[in-house]
């Protein structure tokens, strides 16, 4: 089995970028100290994402998911922004041990999931280290400034969620597609005020968003949408479903949300809850996933 | 002692960010699903760089130093291709039972970094693993498109080095001054054909700026600057040097030289020899860096 250790770095990154498309903003890709692309009069928006062996994928994962779901992490907080991705970087860190084929395997991930979202990759960093870990840094554009944060929603703002909730443990994790048409539809068809992606779970991030609003909030339990054969408190904890969720203002219509059926018919979008004023918060059940904690 | 297990990852972060300068350029930074900073006119250049215990640093370097070096890496690249760095994304991986106070420590070493060179930090990503892995990917612009690459040098091009060559082990990769104000100054005042920053050793570099050219290389050995204390061999093949390596025009003049003279006189600029057509190439002595290999 060819390993690293037998290629090098010079080959090892021969092999990755090879056939690499690129649009007409890459000015210049793989092969210098930086990569230079076409610049914006729109806003920038950057994020860096990082899956790490025996936290995000096992050894037995398929490579292919793997860099799938590197790639996929970043671009769903992208949709989460309604915001548009454009360049990535790549970190590979690997042992010297670790045969080619599962690198150049990983990388057919990324490169898979980054064409269909519109993403050049225009350059990386390889380095050896005791596990295989994968950094994607991600830039783009925010079209018309219709990006949103995570912080400008209000008391009374409706919680929403898309599709079902729970046990992405099971395959999701690493099949997920990142919610970037519908994050994009909603940002110009519903009064959305603040916006995230679920991936630590609702237990963990619905309080980050009522947080960055300096609200509380309140949750319908059984209105939360469980996947398949999962319990209330799994679709509560469970991290990783990269779904998203809303809040949406006290006016939203039905015609609205009748809008969105007609143009997502297969994805669900739950109300389950409010935003309230801290002094009126319930206390919430703990749950969802940290990091660096036992 | 208190260490990231005890603490979590939310409120790590809240310590990593707390008093972040940020300039006018940052519409959001930490807190959100991404940043976003303001679009620019001039093309955007892009680079990650990444810094692993046990290859870049040791368990008992300094922490500040460490992040210190994080940082100075990529701007070093932005350095080479002469490009004014803007915004970091930093990703911090680290295991559970590190001392916080180490983390806090290199992420001091950043911002210092980042500050000395107009360099916001606008976000990032926490995640555990079995080492202290700290990623820093960069975006800027290139002014005026005045930036360089290491692709357009000719047959004939004098080959030229700053500082000293060798021994960087001993302390200069933790203390480096990226060649920052030096590589505007050449942009903008020296016939240069390509540039790039020397961090895997000459012997590995500049065959990979030849070849970038489609040209080889020929060295006078004996005119190699040397960190005092070092050989011709170290001085060649050690790594982590930082300093640029570049091609003058043939058409360089002795006014031109004097200028730079004058404008650094405390950094030496050594002809170290030229580019020449592959086919007039003598062959090279080995050396040098290449991650993966034993």
């Amino acid at each position: 089995m060819e390993t690293l250790a037998d290629i090098g770095e010079d080959e090892l990154i021969r092999r990755l970028v090879r056939g690499l498309k690129h649009d007409a903003s890459v000015i210049a890709g793989p092969g210098d100290d930086c990569a230079v692309v076409k610049g914006s009069r729109e806003p920038l928006v950057l994020k860096t994402d990082t899956v790490v062996e025996g936290v995000h994928f096992t050894a037995e994962t398929p490579p292919r998911l793997i860099g799938r779901k590197a790639m996929a992490r970043v671009i769903s907080d992208f949709a989460a922004m309604a915001a548009t991705p454009r360049h990535a970087l790549i970190t590979l860190i690997a042992p010297p041990q670790t045969a080619v084929k599962r690198v150049i395997d990983v990388y057919a991930g990324l490169r898979t999931m980054a064409e269909a979202f519109g993403v050049n990759i225009v350059g990386g960093e390889t380095s050896k280290g005791n596990q295989l870990i994968i950094t994607v840094s991600l830039t783009g554009t925010a079209p018309n400034q219709r990006w949103i944060s995570r912080s400008q929603a209000k008391a009374g703002d409706g919680l929403y969620v898309t599709g079902r909730l729970g046990g992405s443990i099971k395959g999701k994790h690493l099949r997920f597609q990142p919610r970037m048409p519908e994050a994009h539809w909603m940002a110009k068809n519903l009064p959305v005020h603040a916006m995230m992606d679920l991936s630590d779970g609702l237990a963990q991030d619905l309080p980050r968003l009522a947080a960055a609003c300096g609200l509380g909030f309140q949750v319908d339990f059984s209105a939360l949408p469980r996947t398949a054969g999962c319990t209330t408190e799994q679709a509560w904890g469970d991290g990783e479903d990269y779904e998203l969720l809303l809040a949406l203002s006290q006016k939203t219509t039905v015609k609205q949300l009748a809008a969105w059926k007609l143009a997502f018919p297969k994805l669900k979008l739950t109300r389950i809850g409010e935003l309230v004023k801290k002094e009126n918060a319930p206390i919430a059940p703990a749950g969802g996933w940290q990091h660096f904690r036992p």
